[in-house]
C-alpha cells in the first residue's frame, strides 16, 4: 500500500543498549516499508542559568511537530536533585495514560501461557506527585494526590482502549477500603465512566486480591485501570508472568501526543557489544504504529518478530539463543520481506 | 513433656466460618496436649455514649492479661464510619509487625513449589495512616506517614526474626526512587539496622522489581521487610504462589502482645455447614506456639496438618477433597496421637 503519507516520529535512542536497539527498530521499519521518518533527539538534561537541569529544547521542538515519540532506555544522571528522566518526559508532555499490554509469546518458555491483558496506569499524579515533607525530625509524609480530572481521563481512555481493541472488560484496581477518599475518588470516576460505556463490562477489585488472583490465573483479566503506583507494581508483576521487561511493550498516551518506550534498563554491561534484545522497543513501536492508524505495518512487523521467537533459531542471549542483535534483526527483516 | 505451665490465650473466633475453624484449632490443640487454655472474646463493636462504635472492653481486659491472641476472620460491620475491625485491632494493641510466612505445601498442587519466604510488613502507619483530605472539590490527598521509630522497630524485628528462624537474608522492599523522603527514611532505617546485624545478609530492591522477580523465581527470596501497603500487596501475591489465603498463616507482633490470625474472609456462603478449611488459622496458631516458645507442640501439629494435606485422602472442598471440616480436623488429631 503506497497510500499512507509519510509521518515524522521523534526517536530518543537512549543510553546503554539504547542506540543498538533503536537502530534495530529503524532497520525493521525500513524492511516493512513503514511510512515513518525518524528525527533523533538527545534528551540528556542541560544545566540552565538557574543551576538546575532541564530537558533540552530540542525535545520540545521535535515533539511539538511530530506529537509522536519512540524512546529507548534512559539512565538517570547521578547526583543530587536528579529525578528520573523517564518521569520527566511523562510530565513534560502530560502523558496521562501508561498502557502496558502483556501477552504470552508462543514458544517462549515462561511460567504462564495464554496471558493476554493490558494494564492502564494513571501516569501523572497519585503516589508520584513528588510532594513530600519532613514534619519533625524522623517523621516524613508523602502525599498521594488524586484528582477527579486525571482519574476520569484515564478511566475514559481505558474504556476507549477496550472498545478500540475489541476487549470486553475493564477492571478498576484500588484500595478504597483503606484510602477511602483518594482511591474512593478514583473508583467513583471509574464507576461513572463505566455507566456511560455499558458496551464494556466493568468490575472492581482490591489490588492485593488482584495480585493473588493474577499469579493463580492471569487469564481471568482483560483491561485493568488503576492509580500510578499500583500500575507500576502490577505491570511489572504481569511482565514477569510472560518473560520479563525484555519482551513487554509500553506506551504513554497524552492529549496532545504520545511516547512509546521499552521499560527495561540500559544494560550497561552489554552495551555496544551487539548482544541486546530489541524486542521490547520493537513491540512498543508496533503499539505506536497501531496508535497512528498504521496497524497493517504493525501487524506485519509483530508477526515477523513473534515468528522469529517461536522458531527459536536466531535469538539473542536473553531470549535463550546466541545470536547478535543484528542477526536477530536481520532475521525479522527477512521474514517481513519473504 | 509435662513441664510447660499452662498459658491462657485470647480467642477471637470471628464471623462466618470463624467459629467452626476456631473449634477445629481447639480440638487439635487438645489432641496435641498443648498447654493452652482459651478465653473466647467477642469483638463486635459497641455503640458508645458519644454515638461512635468502640471495641468492647472485654478484648482489652483479656489481652491485658494474656498478651496473646488468636483470631478468626472478622466481618466489617456495614455502615458509614466503620473501618476494618482487623485494622482496629492492629491499632488498639500497637501490633507493629505483620509476619506472613509463605512456604510451599508438599503435595498441594500450586503453580510454584519450593517457595519458602516470609514477608514482614510495617503494620501501624505508611499508607494506612488514615489521614486524608479534600483540598478542593475533586482534589484529594492521602498521606503516607513514615516515622523513624516505626521503621527502625520493624527493621529490627525483621533481623531478629531472621536470626531466630535460621534465615540468611533480609531484603528491604521500597520505592525510594520515587518517594525519596518517606521510603528513603524507611530504607535508611533498614540500612542502619543492617549495619548492626552483620550476621544476616542485607539487600534492597524496588517493589516493582521484586514483584517481577517473585513470579519468575520466588525461591530467590528469604525474609522481606517493607512499608505497610507494600506488605499488603506482596503478602497476597506470595500467598497466591503457594495456594492462596486458605493455607497461609499470619502473625501481628507488638511490643506488649501479639495476635495471630487467618487473613482469609468470613466465607458467609459456606458458614455453619461444616465445610470450612481451618488450615490458615491452624498454621497461624502454630506460629503462635513458636512465638510462645512452645515450638515442640507447634512442630507436631504442623507436621500432622501438612501430612494430612500431602496424603490427600481427607481434605476439605477448597483443598480439593470432599471431607467436612470436622473430618479433616479428626484426621489431623488422629495423626498427632498415633
Ligand atoms: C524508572 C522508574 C522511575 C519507573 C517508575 O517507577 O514508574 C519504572 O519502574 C516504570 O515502571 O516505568
Ligand atoms: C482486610 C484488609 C483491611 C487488610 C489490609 O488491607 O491490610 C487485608 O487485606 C490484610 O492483608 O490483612
Amino acid at each position: 500500500k503506497g497510500s499512507a503519507s509519510i509521518q515524522k516520529v521523534t526517536m530518543i535512542p537512549g543510553d546503554g543498549i539504547g542506540p543498538e536497539i533503536s537502530q534495530a527498530v529503524k532497520d525493521i521499519f525500513e524492511a516493512a516499508g513503514a511510512p515513518i521518518i525518524w528525527e533523533d533527539v538527545d534528551v540528556t538534561p542541560i544545566k540552565g542559568p538557574d543551576g538546575n537541569f532541564h530537558l533540552p529544547q530540542a525535545i520540545f521542538d521535535s515533539m511539538a511537530e511530530t506529537k509522536m515519540g519512540l524512546k529507548g532506555p534512559l539512565a538517570t544522571p547521578i547526583g543530587k536533585g536528579h529525578k528520573s528522566l523517564n518521569l520527566a518526559l511523562r510530565k513534560a508532555f502530560s502523558l496521562y495514560a501508561n498502557v502496558r499490554p502483556c501477552k504470552s509469546i508462543e514458544g517462549y518458555k515462561t511460567p504462564y501461557d495464554e496471558v493476554d491483558l493490558v494494564t492502564i496506569r494513571e501516569n501523572t499524579e497519585g503516589e508520584y506527585s513528588g510532594i513530600e515533607h519532613t514534619i519533625v525530625d524522623g517523621v516524613v509524609q508523602s502525599i498521594k494526590l488524586i484528582t477527579e480530572t486525571a482519574s476520569r481521563r484515564v478511566a475514559e481512555y481505558a474504556f476507549k482502549f477496550a472498545r478500540d481493541n475489541n476487549r470486553s472488560t475493564v477492571t478498576a484496581v484500588h484500595k478504597a477500603n483503606i484510602m477511602r477518599m483518594s482511591d474512593g475518588l478514583f473508583l467513583k470516576c471509574c464507576r461513572e465512566v463505566a455507566s456511560k460505556n455499558k458496551d464494556i463490562k466493568f468490575t472492581e477489585h482490591y489490588l492485593d486480591t488482584v495480585c493473588l488472583n493474577m499469579v493463580q490465573d492471569p487469564t481471568q483479566f482483560d483491561v485493568l485501570v488503576m492509580p500510578n503506583l499500583y500500575g507500576d507494581i502490577l505491570s511489572d508483576l504481569c511482565a514477569g508472568l510472560i518473560g520479563g521487561l525484555g519482551v513487554t511493550p509500553s506506551g504513554n498516551i497524552g492529549e496532545d501526543g504520545a511516547i512509546f518506550e521499552s521499560v527495561h534498563g540500559t544494560a550497561p554491561d552489554i552495551a555496544g557489544q551487539d548482544k541486546a534484545n530489541p524486542t521490547a522497543l520493537l513491540l512498543s513501536a508496533v503499539m505506536m504504529l497501531r496508535h497512528m492508524q498504521l496497524g497493517e505495518y504493525g501487524d506485519r512487523i509483530e508477526k515477523a518478530a513473534l515468528d522469529t521467537i517461536r522458531e527459536g533459531e536466531v535469538l539473542t542471549g536473553d531470549l535463550g539463543g546466541e545470536a547478535t542483535c543484528s542477526a536477530f534483526t536481520k532475521e525479522i527483516c527477512r521474514r517481513i520481506q519473504s
